[in-house]
C-alpha cells in the first residue's frame, strides 16, 4: 500500500500527487497542516528526519524529494499511464525541466509565497514561542527562512525574486508558444512539476501572468487543469482515505 | 558517435567523463579552457546556448546538465556496465544523493573555489575589459558570480559556504562509515557525482577533509581513484581522441 504525505494539492506536494491520480494507482492520502507544524512534528520526522513534505511510503520503505518519489513511481509502475517521454533524448529533456522547476522556479515563487503567507502564520507568537518552534526544525537552512519570514525578507531580495519570476514565466510561456507540452511532444512530468508552481500563478502574479503577456502559458494551465486526473485531484481526496496525520 | 565538452575530468565535468569511462563508451572529448572563456564563446553558445560545460553531443543531439547527461548515458546503454542500481527504490536513494550535489555539496565547494582561483583568472583585466568578457555570459547568475569573484565575496558568504562545507563532508564520512557505496550496495551514479566535488577535498580543505575527521570519506574517494576508469581517465584521454576545442 503507498501513503503519500503532503499539504495536499499545491507546490512541491502537488507533484507526486497528480502523478498518482494520472497514473490511477490507490493511495493513501495523510494531509499535513504546515500552519500547525505537523511536518516539524517528532511523529513526522521518524517518516522523514528532515520534517518535510512530500514523503511517500511503500510498505514501509520512505521516498523522500518531491521529484525523486515522481520518478519512483514511474521506476516502480512502468505499466500503468507513462509519464516519461518513450526515448532517451527527451526523458533528458524532461529531467532538465524538472531540475530547472527545483533549482530555480519553485526558490524564487516560494519566497513571495513565504512573504505573503507564511511571515503572518508567525506573527501571533511571541519571540519565545517562535524559537520554541524553530527548535524542531531540523534543517538549518529552513529555520533561516522562517526567522525572514517573521521578520519581513530584505526588499532587495523580493525584488531579485520577482525579477527570476519574471524570467521564468517567460521562460515558459516562450517554449510553449512552439510546443504543446514542455518536452518530448507529450504530457509528462516536466508539465506536472511545473504545473505545480505554476498553478493560480494568474490570480497570484497577475501582473506577470494574463493573457496579454502569457497566452501559452495559461493555455497550457487551463489544459493541465481539464485533465481528468488533475479535476479528481482537486475535487478532493476520497473521504474514506483522506485520514487526518495521526499526532 | 558521442562528443563531450568539457573541462576535463574535475568538478561538473568529471561526472558525464567517468561514467563515459566507466562504460566504456567511446567519445571524442574536446576540452574548453575556462581561462579563456571558450565556453562563453559564439560557437560553443550554438551548442550550449547557456555557456556551460559539460555538454554532450550524441549523433547532432545536445544533452546538458552533468547529472542530466550521466542519467542519459544510462537510458540510453543500459546493457553496458551499469551504475544506476537494479530496483526502484534504490535508485530513488542514488537520485536524492545527486540531487543533493546539484543543490548543496556543489554550491557551497563552488564558491570557494570561486573565491580562490576564479577571482585570480580576471584580476588582470581592465574594468572595461572585464564587462566585456561578461557581455558574453547569457545566465545572469553567472555574471554576478564573476563580478563578486573579482571584487571578492562577502566574508559573511564565504563563512556560510565554509559551514556548508562542514556539514556536506560530514553528512559524507556518517554515511560512509555504514555503507561501502552511497546508494544501494553498489557503486552508482551517487558515488561518481558525489565523488566530482569531494576528490582532493583533503588538499584543498585538510582543515575538514583528513585522517582524523573523516577516514570513511577519505577510504572511499581512495577507492574510487584506485578504478581502472578513474586511472584511465586521469591518465588522459587519447591523444588522437584530444582535440582542441574549435574557434
Amino acid at each position: 500500500m503507498l501513503t503519500l504525505y503532503s499539504f495536499g494539492p499545491g507546490a512541491n506536494s502537488l507533484k507526486p500527487t497528480l502523478a498518482l491520480y494520472e497514473k490511477g494507482l490507490e493511495f493513501e492520502h495523510r494531509l499535513l497542516n504546515p500552519a500547525k507544524f505537523e511536518h516539524h512534528s517528532d511523529w513526522f520526522k521518524q517518516i522523514n528526519p528532515r520534517g518535510q513534505v512530500p514523503a511517500l511510503a511503500d510498505e514501509g520503505k520512505v521516498i523522500t524529494e518531491s521529484t525523486v518519489i515522481c520518478e519512483y513511481l514511474e521506476d516502480e509502475h512502468p505499466t500503468e499511464v507513462k509519464l516519461r517521454p518513450d526515448n532517451s533524448y527527451d526523458t533528458a529533456m524532461m529531467r532538465i525541466w524538472t531540475k530547472w522547476v527545483d533549482e530555480y522556479f519553485c526558490w524564487c515563487v516560494s519566497t513571495i509565497g513565504w512573504h505573503r503567507l507564511v511571515g503572518n502564520m508567525v506573527k501571533h507568537l511571541s519571540d519565545e514561542e517562535f524559537e520554541e518552534k524553530l527548535k524542531a526544525i531540523p534543517i538549518p537552512e529552513q529555520r533561516v527562512k522562517w526567522r525572514r519570514a517573521r521578520e519581513g525578507f530584505p526588499q532587495e531580495m523580493l525584488d531579485e525574486e520577482m525579477r527570476k519570476i519574471g524570467v521564468s514565466v517567460r521562460r515558459l510561456d516562450d517554449h510553449l508558444a512552439e510546443n504543446e507540452w514542455l518536452a518530448g511532444g507529450g504530457y509528462s512530468l516536466a508539465d506536472i512539476c511545473n504545473f505545480a508552481i505554476a498553478n493560480g500563478m494568474e490570480k497570484a502574479y497577475s501582473e506577470l501572468v494574463n493573457a496579454e503577456d502569457t497566452p501559452h502559458l495559461l493555455r497550457w494551465i487551463e489544459q493541465i487543469n481539464e485533465r481528468p486526473a488533475a479535476k479528481a485531484m482537486f475535487a478532493g481526496v476520497p473521504r474514506e482515505k483522506m485520514e487526518p496525520a495521526k499526532d
